[in-house]
């Protein structure tokens, strides 16, 4: 079995917060592999952690646990929850963070823009499982209410890690919360859609996957600007390209600049996509 | 025996200091579990550095080696020291970074900011052992001016994760130095306090402890404002509030925001609780 | 064997990208210890990542496994090479990120300013070997346009950690791309060199090392200032000083504060060493 767990925050990295997790899992779960995945997301920001956690979980080897913790409702009445998908499991509030990794399995939802949170249903025949992690054998004996990363989530994946089975963590549950996901929409030969992510480079990420749209990409238009086509490497093309990025989503790239800041564009911002009938 | 060493820093990120360290202890100890405390601690800025170790150290496992390096009198003649607290080793210049740690166990210094450091007696039956790392045999062989932490304190962190006893890395000391701490006071209904540390979050962290005060929490004043008695999380109570935070200590917090930005207060800054008689 | 990869890129910390290297690594080398040496790089910034990766490498124990990952030319046609040191692998793209590495036993470029690239030759009787990484083999399935850091380099370094020999990841090559490294000239009684890295406490690091100049260092000039001599530690001397740094180079250093700030001086910045004839 898999003893690698990853940690995703918002705790950043200049006090003491992230440690303190990793000293509970290794208390517990002394051979655990920990790796970061990243401790920077912006404070309270659910929108981008579900989107980075989902950019990175899937290049892990099979039984990794994720723990992932941007908490600004901690010590409320928001679950605390597990989530096992074919191939990993997942552990964070039931705050909406696992938008994207469960939209890959489960219906996704209308389009527009990314919005409130609802309950999803997880139907019987899912792929997906999940649990509320109400057995407290499995957190510190002391829970604070404000550092759930530490008290709960932490212990739960160490002995996620050892081998205790989900069932014994919590009961199961047939619902978790998401946030409308900003899907594209297609009109006559326009794909309207937007950015979802901006990365360290400046690069505009958006929720379009040129690999499946229903024809060649002829023109991209972003703000004032209009882009020829797709690129094939950020190496290729003018001072502002479009490219394939690693995740298979369009970005919006600028040649060794950020085009985030080339733009004065950022997440939300809308991007239009001109196809040629194939 | 525990072999887990964790890095405590103010090298930042971007250089290759803290990863030649990691090179060093590998060479001597490969099968180490090294964990980052942070190295994002302000250049130079000891009593951060004292607060944040103390706030992580507690939750690793017994056995753990601590490595904290926040050195501008490198080369200088300050010491190098081992401290042996009940279950973990420290590994530091004698400079007062051990200041907060060392209070769980040796007496606390006079009420009254943070002042200038003084050396504190380890009396013959304290729990508290210390060394001067004198023995150079456990020391890279070539020592250069500027960096003890890849030269001196690595390699000793890993001779000793791997069985070296503190007796053999130099002589035993009995004080060490620490800053004064910044102790409450008690004046009547009063508890004066102070900010010790900001989060990531804008949180800003004090030296009163909640649990320990004399009588109910009614109400704490801060800068020009009062928040009336303490929020049970940060998603309950108005746009600031008081909550016994992580740590067991008051902290003020504002929802979803920064309440050091929000009140433009930082370290040092007083804090004023009323307490109501039991 | 050695187990250790260190990781090297400037891709921040901000998104997914590291932890799906450390994923696909993982995947393929499960007991692989992995150290981050930074991924602060300044993006695009060859150069300074060239100095880091040389600044730490020597540090880690022998068969280490160094991914160095700054790519503005992914996806076009450079090369990915892997070369061998005595005691060191190195992956990278074949864009001069190794030139301070390879300066170690390859002929050092003519004196200047670090200019152009240029390839350099590997002679027979060398003992550094190189390979072009063309062996689709040992790349993850399907490699994107864009994230070669992940696709190539990363699964490369982990079956390399897992003893597949440099013969079969592609073809040997006898020269490889290296920037003109901008070497000290000695004009008279006087030194000319230049600033090539500034870390994070604002030290201004040169290509001057102290002890293999001609004769005695007795005056540091820099911008407007002058330095008298070298000081032994941070500690000693005024405002600004000269010291032999942890590289054993030149720094100019600001007691307790940034060099870099205080003069207002970065990479490229000249200085001029007077010395006494010995």
């Amino acid at each position: 079995m898999s003893r690698i767990i990853t940690l995703l925050t918002d705790f950043g990295e200049r006090d003491g917060y992230v440690a303190a997790m990793k000293g509970v899992i290794l208390n517990i779960a002394p051979t655990a592999t920990l790796v970061d995945i990243t401790h920077e997301i912006g404070p309270q920001d659910i929108k981008d952690a579900a989107f980075v956690i989902d950019s990175a979980f899937s290049y892990f080897p099979s039984g990794t646990v994720h723990v992932i913790v941007v908490d600004p409702g901690v010590g409320s009445r928001r679950r605390a929850v597990l989530v096992r998908t074919p191939g990993h499991y997942f552990l964070a509030p039931d705050t909406g963070l696992l938008s994207y990794v469960l939209a890959r399995w489960l219906p996704t939802k209308k389009p527009g823009r990314a919005g409130e949170t609802s309950n999803i249903h997880i139907p019987h025949d899912s792929p997906i499982e999940a649990y509320s992690l109400t057995n407290r054998r499995y957190f510190l004996p002391s829970v604070s209410q404000t550092f759930h990363g530490r008290d709960l989530f932490s212990p739960v994946a160490a002995h996620l890690s050892t081998g205790v089975m989900p069932e014994e963590m919590g009961e199961r549950i047939n619902s978790l919360v998401a946030f409308d996901m900003p899907a594209p929409e297609l009109k006559g030969d326009l794909i309207l859609g937007q950015v979802i992510h901006v990365d360290r480079f400046g690069n505009l990420i958006t929720n379009i996957f040129p690999e499946r749209t229903e024809g060649e990409i002829k023109e991209v238009r972003i703000g004032p600007r209009t882009v020829a086509g797709l690129s094939r490497s950020y190496a290729e093309g003018g001072e502002l390209l479009a490219i394939a990025g690693s995740s298979g989503r369009l970005e919006i790239a600028a040649k060794n600049a950020s085009a985030a800041a080339l733009l004065g564009l950022g997440v939300g911002a809308e991007i239009r996509v001109v196809i040629a009938a194939r």
